[in-house]
């Protein structure tokens, strides 16, 4: 896909000139000579050097960037999906231009803007504040991660099967009550199909279960009262009983169990836990979390590997017509670890 | 330091087109009439717009675009400086190219150099890679955080402070021996300091001290075993004896922390944990850790400021003349969390 580049050792070996005039030549031409400035530009041609991108930005309008914008890096599933699209580098080449928005949203709007104005080639988007049909309507090349993709093309995990696969295995670890605790979101986001597969698990097996739906903040400090309460809540209502409880990502996966060992010096056995994700904080923790996997590294490359496919088409002398959105699903992968039975 | 921009918003206003036209004619201009692409071109002169940025890059040869390097985003302390650093574009409007080199440092330096084709304003550059006599060579701002910085400009932790800390801490927790984990590094590296700080404090005080320099690997899986295997060693060499452990970082703490409790239901009191860093992770452990912090924020604003004075320096009609690099140091905060007596 890319070629082989030339680099500033090769233009120093073959002018003969040190790697700092070369680098000097690119940002601070005036302190050569006219003549050596001359000597390396000869070079340069010589060497079909591809490395004088705003040179290519003017012939091309290209500019190899791709703007990648996450929620926040607070949650360890972002920022694991941020490292494994970043070492896609390697393999396609393209630069990220990387922004978090952490509930800003005018802020964020205003950041895609001036990447827009930049003529970057594409965006992958983690975030969901703007609407995918207003993505779609900025004539770039977008794929979305776990967010709404109605207009947009994406990849995504298989959350149904998530769902289903989380209900299944508290429902052979013998739980009294299995209780799904998520973000009350509309059917467009992905992630609700975890809703919909744990409960259509729960009434075909006729488990007795509990839906809580409850935003559980933004911050560590936030999630800690909030899931506080909710043990609270859940030790009112089910005394003795042994509950299975699927929570909505390993990040508050490890704030329930480590709430849960705080107050009894052990997670009780009364208490099982699943989190979704498998991001680092799951095999981090104090007690390793079983959890429903997204195969985060899959996702990135899948979601690079389309956009580039569609960057590469923008970029030939007669594109093919561009098609609706494409939509990936990749299966999720169910870890168990020491939460479950 | 920046003028109020124009938004797409702006001209849609302005011309009557919406803001999806706006965007196609940055975009897209062919799927618009040469008559509309002319009105939004006047309305643009009009409203003296800022945003066309490939057109300024002509003008100006600025982009507004900074490198940020960072050694990888697995240990805690660079996610949180990331996510601080991504931060101040609200602030100072420059947006980051972003790179984990993880350790492989020909694709690291091949980045940095094609970010330097790419006439980058500057560079943020936490990894330890490359020399910062080469940094410093390459002919544009830069500012090392965390790294070695002879020939760049800084911002570091008052490392030396931090060491005396963490030793004057665990020496008031009454413990046996007191000891200090850290990898093996040259005097030249700002961390280096923390561990004189440790030892001449320990001298000072007459306490019983151990220093083991060693590397505790690059992935959790190596930090669990070399960590493991540490407390193996110190088990057999102090039975019985109150230790206390000053980490290299909170990462490599809260393995420690959770080595401990795995291996005896808590945390032993025969044991003090004292990490480094203040990064999130120390305060989400199952039992928070007491940390030497650096003021990560702080930090990140500093390098951001030093850096931007740097970079609009050059963009003057007739910049001054190059100082040497600035080194700015900010002093570390020692937070008692539940580790420590």
């Amino acid at each position: 896909m890319k070629q082989k580049k030339v680099t500033f050792a090769d233009i120093a070996a073959y002018t003969g000139f040190s790697k700092t005039t070369i680098s000097r030549y690119f940002n601070d031409p005036d302190s050569l000579t006219l003549e050596n400035q001359q000597k390396i530009a000869d070079a340069l041609t010589e060497l079909d050097y591809k490395e004088n991108k705003v040179g290519r930005i003017l012939a091309s309008g290209k500019t190899e960037f791709v703007g990648l914008i996450i929620p926040n890096l607070y949650m360890h599933f972002y920022s694991e999906m941020l490292s494994q699209i970043l070492d896609t580098y390697g393999t396609y080449g393209y630069k990220f231009l990387v922004f978090a928005g952490n509930e800003k949203a005018d802020v964020e709007r205003k950041y895609i803007e001036e990447l827009l104005a930049y003529n970057i080639e594409g965006m992958i988007i983690l975030s969901g504040t703007v609407p995918s049909r207003e993505l779609a309507s900025y004539g770039v090349p977008v794929v979305g991660i776990e967010r709404e993709d109605q207009f947009i093309s994406s990849v995504n995990t298989d959350n149904y099967m998530g769902g289903v696969q989380a209900a299944s295995l508290l429902r052979k670890s013998g739980c009294d009550i299995i209780i799904h605790v998520n973000a009350d979101m509309p059917d467009s986001q992905p992630a609700s199909g975890r809703i919909r597969g744990f409960v259509d698990t729960c009434k075909e097996y006729h488990l007795p279960y509990e839906l809580i739906l409850t935003h559980l903040g933004n911050t560590f400090e936030e999630n800690r009262e909030r899931i506080s309460s909710l043990t609270d809540q859940l030790e009112q209502k089910y005394p003795g009983k042994r509950k299975g409880i699927f929570m909505p990502n390993d990040t508050h996966a490890n704030v329930l169990l480590n709430i849960l060992i705080q107050r009894y010096g052990s997670l009780p056995d009364t208490y099982q836990i699943i989190g979704f994700d498998n991001s680092p904080i799951s095999r981090e923790a104090v007690i390793p979390i079983s959890t429903v996997g997204q195969q985060i590294s899959v996702i990135a490359n899948e979601a690079m590997k389309l956009l580039s496919e569609q960057m590469e088409e923008r970029k030939k002398r007669r594109p093919a017509p561009q098609t609706g959105p494409v939509h990936r699903i990749i299966p999720p992968v169910l870890i168990r670890r020491e939460t479950t039975a």
